[in-house]
């Protein structure tokens, strides 16, 4: 086995089902050819009977399908090509799940763009890749192979649209991915993710045209510049038609951008877009933009207010084709942050989310983390944009529907690489699936999309689907617990971002504080501190200014309090700290005792490889527990009520 | 300019002396050959007679020399070509100081051995190495040039005889120094430093014989093991008849020995140097081994016992051309530690002392920090071994006079790389050159080598001897106040060591702690504690068993202190923190003033080279005071007594 083939259904060539098409499906497409292939090969249909029709309800709109159950078999309608193939994989999904009985399925996905990031360099590593090597890029060239044929398949079948597949951080090699050199390279993989309904992004580098002698700038307000794009786009558009356009890091950890030039964000993402508008072209402009070089004795600057400080003025500024990519918090993919104060407060933008399935601060797909469970409470959070009691969640506002907005959505940061099982950990890649399902379909609940991952991971075995689900649930929680505290995050080692290090980014120009003396922890984020909390919508504005009203699990993100400070749950900060290291670690402890207890039910190869990390996750979480235990322990000395053992 | 020529004198050919050598001088000797020209061109003893003797009276012994002033001119005596090459370089040195007039000169080197360590890899980079890469190696190969003979020349000036040209950890091609596809240009190498009256050594790979197939172990009590040394020791000879003989880096930080054998440290030496005694050759074997996968959470195992635990109890067993290599102090090169308890406690056995030149914990040669006043309080330590007041310094354990052992002396990791000025900072000459002298002669004081150094550098500018006397009598105290204070040391980033973070080894596998609470520091080693100061002889180990005998500067390394102690100073353990980092910076901006007033007197290129690394060292002195301070006023919250800022 090269690879495994993680969700995918069994496939026999002509093992399938019977597939017929209504006239209106026009077979020679590469898109429709997908999705007979798919259905003819899915062993789990064998012998059924399947109609394609193209003639689905106008409410199924671009994407949506169908499916139906008569006496001859299933029907799949929907109005586009894509709707087809996504209708193809949901039957078959469907069918193993033993869903099909009753069939009348109609889904319409809730976001226009659905989308990864990948983090790829054209040298074959990946920032922040916890699953091996690149699969796109070898050697400054680009890849295609069976691999990345099943891996557009794997996509489709969630319902996945868009892909980037470069890293945000455009160098080396990849700045020639907008040359004739790798252009040729770029189509073709362009086209293969096409004909799975795919659009293929690249991430851009801004400065490109200041190496260009003859215009040696990269202002946005330079016509030469401007001219310099149209002139690239046309040329890229030209040899890669079905590319979606492009995301873009600009001003941003050391990347050049609009600033470098005084003009603002708006001015830098709409030069771009003009110049890609008529290709029908998307720019992405990242949001993460923040002073990277802060003096740690700077009392005043908070890290935290910085995208919202670039970009909230700018509302109304940005073309229709831009589209603000945000990260989900204010700070970076901590295991806890509060919702970005951007999303809702910015009705004349497109908004886009980002969240990182790669787990950077999340056990780098050693420990196991399902983030579902966090996603799921970011897009169900309610941005009170509209005030009290007039729902208007982080879900809504992404997905255009409460501002009208026609472009939008949500989009993460892959985990995968060219590791044996795609993720790196196998429980990891509950993260790809559960990603892709809840982008397509965010009304599902985080135990739903999990049972339907073990289901089509294990097989239907009770037991399995049981401990399965137990750990994946309590694994988020879990590490939440044995890591750093009450939302203050950051509590790790520096670059690597992996292991405990209290004071790792204490001293350091990262803007990542949370300034603990022997007396109290936490940067003041209210109106007599940073002020941050203040950027909410009023009511939650309100109710992160005081500490009595933050929820616990983010007041030393919002506060700073003394470690006696009494949290709603009772306990005082210090002593839920210890606590919920202890917990934590047993925690994890029993999750690998469910696992084990699966000996037997799941194959041996993965039984060993999930109970390997599992192993490895109880003592490094041992680790964190007492490092980040001693550290409140030596800085306070306040002994543990419980009189458990601290260093 | 490739290069700087650094301390040597001007060179022309036929510029310089006028020399004869009496009928006992063979001048077709390398040696000789290089003596003469090295006279005969140098541009100081321009028109001067010069007359080599070997006829020197036996009290010169192998290596000493007599320069005397007659009528005619300068006659260089001594019992050797290498005590004539040392006299040419001295007399020219002599000329250059203006102490020739009266000239009588007798000088013996009083260590055996005096040697520099190159950690360079034979990829070009090195290990520690802050002046560029390697010029030895290059791609695997080794580098014989015009470079190479200057360096050999810079060291015969100081009166080196040793050279280890490979970094302790032996690995990738330098595995292979020792095969046949090396060993040519081995000689070659080797025969150019014989020139010079240097002897070649190099780092071995102690696991060699295991990646032989018919051998498969390393074991030292294995006949196999020691039969394939043997047999790889004619091998090496045969190339290399010159060879001085091997350094050993065993059982340590992941390197193999004779504990993977079950076996001890003399057994894995001896077996060695077994093999080697026909040629008569050394094995120098380093005793730098601890346990360095230590559990933080382990209060007992104290890293500062690990040499002397594992060799104080072989004295006698080792072989008589086995030498221990032991670094000054317990742990690993700190600005300040104690000196090693295992010198003068192993009086049979032959003792080297390992100093750092690199500058790998005290400002990687971006700071200045001249060391040399540091190691002579090192030379000069009364290790007590004879009892009170009978004198036993470090600097007579190692030179073999207090125990009467033939073979021993002094040697220094070296600060040299292919940089254009050599050390990086063009001041960190002064430690290469002040080693030297100091090895030579460790009668020498720290002012003294320090003038000779500015004079034979920047010339004999009254304003610049002084201003550069100053700035390098001040540089190590400075060092040691703005960084981890009162002996505790390792307050540094992990792993590259460079740069503040008080916790960095908190909490890792390293053996280095401090333990920090919010109220004391330090790790108790009297009785109480992990017993490490009564290691020490009698009187010295009662002078470290309390904190009040204690002397201030190592006090947080013996004894675990509250923050409010009162030191001898007079001062609290708090408030001496405070006081010494805001000393350090200003005594750093002191220095640059120094500097700084030198414009105009010093050449321009090295003026501005000096400047820019001082102006540098002042920013980062203040980053190190301030976080060092924050550290610990955030750990106590207690106020400067002179209210300046802390973070």
């Amino acid at each position: 086995m090269k690879y495994t083939s993680l969700w995918l259904h069994q496939s026999a060539e002509g093992g399938g089902a019977l597939v017929s098409t209504d006239a209106s499906v026009p077979t020679a497409s590469a898109v429709i050819e997908n999705a007979v292939r798919e259905l003819e090969t899915a062993v789990p249909l064998k012998g059924e009977q399947v109609r394609l029709s193209l003639s689905g309800e106008q409410s199924l709109g671009v994407e949506g399908y169908a499916l139906t159950k008569t006496a001859e078999g299933y029907t799949i309608s929907a109005c586009s090509e894509q709707g087809l193939i996504y209708g193809a994989f949901s039957l078959i999904r469907q069918k193993r799940l033993g869903l099909t009985e009753e069939l009348s399925v109609t889904e319409v996905p809730k976001n226009p763009l659905r989308m990864l990031n990948h983090w790829d360099n054209m040298d074959g590593s990946i920032e922040r890749g916890y699953a091996g090597e690149s699969f796109f890029f070898e050697k400054d060239t680009i890849v295609i192979n069976e691999r990345t044929k099943d891996y557009a398949r794997l996509l489709c079948s969630l319902g996945f649209n868009g892909i980037v597949i470069n890293n945000v951080n455009v160098k080396g090699e990849a700045c020639r991915l907008i040359d004739e050199k790798q252009l040729p390279r770029v189509a073709e993989l362009s086209a293969l993710f096409a004909s799975y309904g795919i659009r293929l992004y690249l991430s851009l580098n801004y400065a490109a045209p200041v190496e260009d002698a003859s215009v040696g700038s990269a202002d946005p307000l330079n016509e030469k510049v401007a001219a310099w794009w149209e002139k690239k786009f046309n040329e890229v558009y030209r040899a890669v038609p079905t590319l979606g356009g492009f995301l873009v890091k600009a001003d941003s950890e050391g990347r050049p951008g609009p600033f470098s030039y005084g003009r603002d964000q708006a001015e830098g993402a709409n030069m771009l877009a003009r110049a890609v508008k008529k290709h029908e072209g998307l720019i992405i402009w990242r949001c993460f933009v923040y002073n990277c070089q802060q003096d740690w004795r700077d009392l005043k600057t908070d890290r935290a207010r910085s995208a919202y400080d670039y970009f909230h003025d700018l509302d109304g500024r940005f073309d229709d084709n831009v589209i603000l990519q945000i990260k989900n918090g204010p700070m970076d993919f901590q295991v806890r942050e509060p919702v970005s104060p951007l999303f809702g407060q910015m009705p004349k933008t497109n908004q886009m989310i980002e969240f990182q399935i790669a787990q950077e601060y999340t056990g780098q797909q050693r420990h196991v983390c399902y983030l579902i469970p966090w996603f799921k409470e970011v897009l169900e959070f309610d941005t009170c944009v509209l005030g009290e009691g007039k729902e208007a969640t982080v879900r809504d506002v992404v997905s255009g529907r409460l501002f009208s907005r026609a472009a939008g959505g949500i989009c993460a940061v892959t985990n995968t690489g060219n590791d044996m099982n795609w993720t790196g950990h196998d429980l990891a890649a509950a993260n790809l699936y559960g990603f892709g399902r809840l982008a397509f379909d965010p009304a599902l609940s985080a135990e739903e999309i999990a049972t339907e991952w073990i289901r089509l991971t294990y097989g239907d075995d009770e037991k399995v689907i049981e401990n399965v689900k137990k750990i994946l649930m309590m694994s988020w929680p879990a590490y939440e617990k044995y890591t750093a505290p009450l939302g203050i995050g950051w509590m790790v080692v520096p670059n690597t971002h992996y292991g405990p290090d209290p004071d790792g980014y204490e001293y350091s120009r990262w803007g990542t504080y949370h300034k603990a003396t022997c007396r109290e922890i936490g940067v003041e984020r209210n109106a007599g501190g940073t002020g941050y909390a203040g950027l909410y919508a009023g009511p939650l504005a309100s109710r992160f200014e005081k500490p009595e009203t933050t929820p616990d699990e983010l007041i030393l993100f919002f506060h700073r309090l003394p470690y006696d400070y009494v949290l709603h749950s009772g306990k005082t900060v210090i002593q839920h700290i210890y606590d919920s290291h202890f917990e934590g670690v047993s925690d994890v402890d029993e999750m690998a005792a469910l696992w084990e207890a699966l000996e037997g039910a799941v194959e041996p190869g993965a039984f060993r490889r999930v109970k390997e990390r599992l192993d490895y996750q109880r003592e490094h979480a041992r680790e964190w527990r007492d490092v980040i235990n001693s550290y409140f322990y030596r800085k306070t000395l306040i002994a543990d009520d419980r009189g458990r053992e601290l260093y």
